[in-house]
């Protein structure tokens, strides 16, 4: 038995053991984005940095002016390729926390009636169950021939969801600590449950939060109905101006560098299979929103889109009040595409809801940060051809070169201030409902998204 | 001396005595909408039971599911007028405590810059202050003359701040007992500090709460993002099309019974020198955001409005997040004016919503209740040129026929199941913190408002 089949069998021997870390990982409540958390947040670097450093890492929990970083890197450096692997131990809210039929941060296996498993908890695919994948493929190396095969250095965020406002400056201060050959990132998803796949294209995204006021003070709607200017009705105005009937953005200079497809990627995306229909029923949808003219497939993952994610103001409380509130909010996120640029979109935005605004309001835009421009990855690097053979090998079939709709803005620093290319490579599904009530991550993702991983370390250090 | 004039001086000699049942009547925590003070709301209505049979009425507390009735009668019936007295011995809630700057329920005198004193304390002015400016009117007339020369009954209530959920079944079930030739109702303002009023046009009300349905699940903007129906984004749209940039309400049918103002009436509002601009400056606001072509004044009393008072939706949280909701909730308030039905607006806003709908969307509505039609008193019952006359002479100036934006219920129930209408005369000023925290009562309208009920006693009993 070769070295490789030895460490895959400890891999399947030990299943047990990798799910009861992880449910150990998703017990800590890290929350990044509120700060009620951030003892929590601590606590699952440290977590971390414990398990690293069994697994003869050399690591430590780096602070910075938000969570803290984790990072590692193999003591026994040797010559050859050097990897740079990235993952986030925050997640996100829970709310509405009503709809999760277990509580969030107590882990379980819900067996399905397909006869599939599932590791159901807040972050078991967003990005624990993800990030462990390639811990415990390191410790299946470590524990069957003594050391790991490849050069690995190891990131570990704790803000991937609050739009890593550490991020950059931490890569900078510490290039050369973290400067690999290639970095591999794995927070996206498989193709299909039986098709693996590398991300090559990733989409860009801008933060916007406003809030629009007119009266000094709530009103009577008795007394000022009417007469007085109500913001709700103006930032209403305003998001329905944003896209027309046919899901175009109205924004003027929007559509700035935003490319069509190439022809091959077009073909490959075509040849897959990829039901629209179907995509949008699985969450009870019956028609596509987005723009006319271009696929589901294409609205999700190469187009860019104006989305508004909250939007709040006045009474919602029982019964009714009649007031004119002195204020509404929304929060708004673009996803980018091609060259369009995050600063540019932010300062249209801004033009095109100035220009809206009746002269008794006034508006104040919060930058939430996070912002970065979209991705595209070389598909004609060696290491994406090894990878693609490690996955296809794993997974008996071939792996699928895919766009994501998501964003993933670590690729866009790591090309920018370490100058490396990225490989995007996870085993999620589109139904681990990340950000939602009841997240999961199939238990096949996590044990074969270990067993890729092994091949992948060992095709890369080939 | 007539004996109106002595009872007139009967009322300066006493107002000392007058002053201290009012602070009696407000130091009673009647707040009727929390649970927490039934037996409050009990106490007021005994309270006044008691000092209605000092008075000479016979009285009576009187059960109803809710809080109780005091109803009261001249037990010396004789031939001639019949009026019905209208107040509420219940009061708003206090909070937000911290903003009075003495305790609500601890009644005091506070002498302002202008040499003004105000009776400072929850109820003072609505509607414990106001009511009993007829109480104390009915006293004078009975302890100089030894009896009250106009055939009375009175009805008191204690769930008015609550949307009055009791009152209309208690006017069917004594419909006999509580007709009367005409109603009087001592809830309403002044035109100003120095001009009585007659409200003649009151607005009605039609509330609906509704919620916009997409995806089964809150989805993640990209993997879904712009394919995907977002619920905020349709709810926008809707609320958008309500108005037109003229501020006309789009709802087809909803101006169907909206009468012009009568040229008297609009003559006789334009005289008052109402100052819009003013107005609307004192809430920060510099522009009129209703209707084209109607004053301010027009604009919040005799037009009817479509407000939202509430929206939310998605994520409104710290930060940001990247979610496409399940769904949008919004609440609105019409209020209705001339011959508008509350039932046929609902039922057009319904129709205007449902036409706007995609097809992957799903609304719900919820019909919060009191809805009750506009009132237009008729200005041209002799009853109403008397109680002119009364008011013109203790204030010696003419009074106004007013419209109020606001809506009293009350006055579309004693048409609707009494047969009999309302006239409207408060001593209230626009400034008197009703619902807020330092409520206030001016001791001139307190003092003059008795005087003012001593002379409308008179002038509908000849």
């Amino acid at each position: 038995m070769s070295a490789l089949e030895q460490v895959l069998s400890h891999v399947d021997d030990h299943l047990e053991e990798s799910i009861e870390r992880l449910f150990d990982l998703v017990r800590i409540e890290s929350i990044s984005t509120d700060p009620a958390y951030k003892a929590e947040c601590q606590k699952a670097a440290e977590w971390l940095e414990r398990e690293l450093v069994a697994l003869k890492f050399d690591a430590s929990v780096r602070s910075t002016p938000g969570h803290p970083m984790v990072v590692a890197h193999t003591p026994d450096q040797a010559e050859g390729p050097h990897v740079l692997f990235y993952g986030h131990y925050d997640v996100q809210p829970v709310d509405p926390l009503e709809l999760w039929e277990k509580p969030p941060f107590e882990p379980s296996i819900t067996e399905m009636s397909d006869g599939s498993k599932q590791l159901v908890g807040r972050g078991t695919s967003d990005d624990k169950g993800q990030l462990l994948t390639f811990l415990e493929a390191c410790r299946a190396w470590r524990s069957v021939t003594g050391k790991l095969p490849l050069n690995t250095s190891i990131i570990f965020e704790g803000e991937e969801e609050t739009g890593s406002p550490s991020l950059d400056a931490f890569l900078a201060e510490n290039k050369d600590e973290l400067k690999a050959d290639l970095a591999l990132v794995c927070d996206t998803t498989m193709w299909d449950r039986e098709t693996p796949a590398i991300t090559v294209q990733l989409r860009g995204m801008m933060k916007e939060n406003l809030v629009i006021k007119a009266a000094d003070r709530d009103l009577h709607s008795g007394a000022y109905g009417s007469a007085a200017r109500n913001p709700l009705h103006v930032i209403s105005s305003i998001i329905a101006d944003l896209r027309d009937a046919q899901g175009r953005v109205q924004i003027p200079g929007f559509y700035d560098g935003v490319e069509e497809l190439p022809a091959a990627i077009k073909k490959q995306w075509d040849s897959l299979g990829f039901d629209g229909a179907t995509y949008l029923r699985d969450v009870g949808l019956s028609i596509s929103a987005g723009e006319e003219g271009y696929s589901v497939l294409e609205q999700i993952t190469s187009r860019p889109t104006c989305e508004v994610n909250g939007v709040w103001g006045g009474y919602n409380g029982l019964g009714s009040k009649t007031v004119i509130p002195a204020e509404a909010n929304a929060k708004l996120t673009f996803r980018l595409v091609g060259k369009q640029e995050p600063d540019k979109i932010r300062e249209a935005f801004r033009k095109f809801v100035n220009s809206r605004l009746p002269d008794d309001c006034t508006v104040e835009y919060e930058s939430v940060g996070g912002e970065f421009g979209p991705l595209t990855v070389d598909t004609n690097m060696p290491e994406t051809q090894k990878v693609i053979k490690a996955l296809s090998d794993e997974w008996n079939k071939e792996a699928a070169l895919m766009g994501s709709g998501g964003s993933i803005p670590i690729t866009t620093e790591f090309r920018r201030v370490l100058g490396m290319e990225t490989l995007l490579v996870g085993f999620a599904l589109e139904d681990d409902r990340i950000h939602s009530p009841n997240e999961k991550y199939d238990l096949k993702s996590f044990h074969k998204g270990i067993r890729s991983w092994v091949r992948i370390i060992a095709a890369l250090a080939a």
